[in-house]
């Protein structure tokens, strides 16, 4: 159970699918939490509501379907339809080997917080982020950018109180940040990453696999122990590809209880009409994929130990 | 959690309405378990096949949201719709002190079967069976007598597979039939009924308020204990009045852990377009009612012994 939070255009969705091409499409059951939005477009302009606040998210059943996953248990759940702002027609959903949900509040009680073998929070550069969602909902959800930018400012307020404070409960930070100075106009695909790791998962292979195979000195990857329980994992936007193959094959012998599928649109995403790759987002989704195999591994070996039959 | 199963026609929503208007329709939570067709009515056209098999349900959701009902949570759930034959907008439903479920499977799996405070089969003769679906079908599914009648011969085969066979799994089995040989002209207020009584609450209180009330030796109402397990009630559709009220009385003084409300409606049924009164249908709300009553301080009663806190 992958559990992704973030504000709207943290880049959810684009960290999700990349994890999920990683492990293989036909392995992973994807969710998106907005599903339980209580009231659609419409009533929320009405209630004066924005899909930020707890009350307008059916969290109790949110909670309780993510549970019911976990369990291995198919479930009935509501569907929201992004490009029409409506509640369309419910579907049945059976997980798979591995469940990615991602939204805006998963982490936000603590029947949510218990359910997720890993929990990731998306806190990019908020210059970033508000051109990553002046883009998205421009192209995919009909807005005008003065729009976005008047929704944004609605937003802030529950922003700050009910969606930010969920960065504190996470395993894992993610911050994707510009390169020095670029401000907005940065390429997209040459962004730095900061992950912060604060998973029980030890950190030896991974540092092992990340810091050791990008070659210990250029500073193309960085780790800093921390002494309060939180490691920071930095990576360089310009890391090269010769650098990001090594690694790759490293993480991949570190991960051998997952099967190494030829992932081709690993660090992938969508800039506006264009496809790019970025090899900090690369190097993200495969650190996300090693907790997940890494937390499934040992949930397998605490249930052995507890003498429950077999994995999930 | 009251379960009432039987084939369609057999009574199920008359007596669960009516137990729901003798505990208080603001303390009872009414669910009807054919929101779980797993096809509408056109599908199972194409198919070929009827509400009455298995695979045309969702059992394992049905029994799922039954238990999360009976843990006192929230529950989406879908909706048929049975003048259209079609799946309708989905519903979330909250339960209250009291859920009862009537459906056509409720006591088909071994999730489902445990389920349940008081389960109930209803076994009524076959002709009146037949006569009441027509009735209803005819008055409230748009359906013509003839095709209630080739739709009861298309499904004979799986009401005697998969139906009927729950009989022997229900606490208690409730069947209404016509005095001497009315056949189908019977007055359906004047029907009498027998219930098998298999639940493993003792009988003394019951017996006391029943046949103690309606004067013993008039043979109104009999009891007959049965050696293999299973006690027999019999009450006689012309039970007068007087002895109904004396039979309520009693009832109420052996159920004190429930609040008296004045139940205008006891009894009632429709009768095609007519509401009348039958006596032995009040009798039977009366039973199950009183059933329910003790179950449910019986399962406080082991909460407590066990430590759980407060009942459901």
């Amino acid at each position: 159970m992958l559990g992704v939070v973030g504000d709207s255009g943290a880049g959810k969705s684009t960290l999700s699918d990349g994890v999920a091409g990683l492990l293989g499409a036909e392995r992973v059951t994807d969710v998106c939490l907005d599903d339980y939005h209580a009231y659609d477009r419409k009533q929320r302009l009405e209630l004066g509501i924005t899909p930020l606040h707890p009350a307008c998210n059916h969290l109790d059943l949110m909670a309780q379907h993510m549970e019911l996953l976990r369990e291995g248990r198919r479930v009935f759940k509501p569907v929201y339809d992004h490009s029409t702002g409506t509640l369309g027609p419910p579907e049945i959903v059976a997980p798979r080997a591995v469940v990615i949900a991602h939204g805006l509040h998963g982490f936000f009680t603590p029947e949510l917080r218990r359910v997720w073998d890993v929990s990731v929070y998306l806190d990019p550069d908020p210059e970033l982020r508000i051109a990553w969602k002046i883009q998205r909902d421009t192209a995919k959800r009909g807005y005008m950018p003065r729009q976005v930018r008047e929704e944004l400012e609605r937003r802030r307020s529950d922003s700050e109180q009910f969606i930010a404070p969920q960065r504190e409960r996470a395993d894992i930070v993610v911050s994707f940040y510009p390169p020095g100075s670029y401000g907005v106009t940065q390429d997209n695909a040459k962004l730095n990453v900061r992950i912060t790791l604060r998973h029980p998962i030890p950190l030896p292979d991974l540092e092992e696999a990340l810091v050791v195979a990008s070659g210990n000195s250029n500073g193309y990857v960085r780790m800093t122990r921390g002494t309060t329980g939180a490691d920071v994992l930095e990576i360089q936007g310009t890391i090269p590809d010769a650098v990001i193959c090594a690694i790759e094959k490293r993480m991949w012998d570190h991960m051998s209880a997952a099967r190494h599928l030829p992932a081709n649109d690993l660090g992938i995403f969508s800039d506006g009409p264009e496809r790019k790759r970025s090899n900090s987002l690369l190097v993200t989704q495969l650190v996300l994929t090693y907790y997940l195999v890494k937390a499934s591994a040992l949930a397998r070996k605490q249930e052995e130990l507890a003498g429950v039959g077999g994995g999930r």
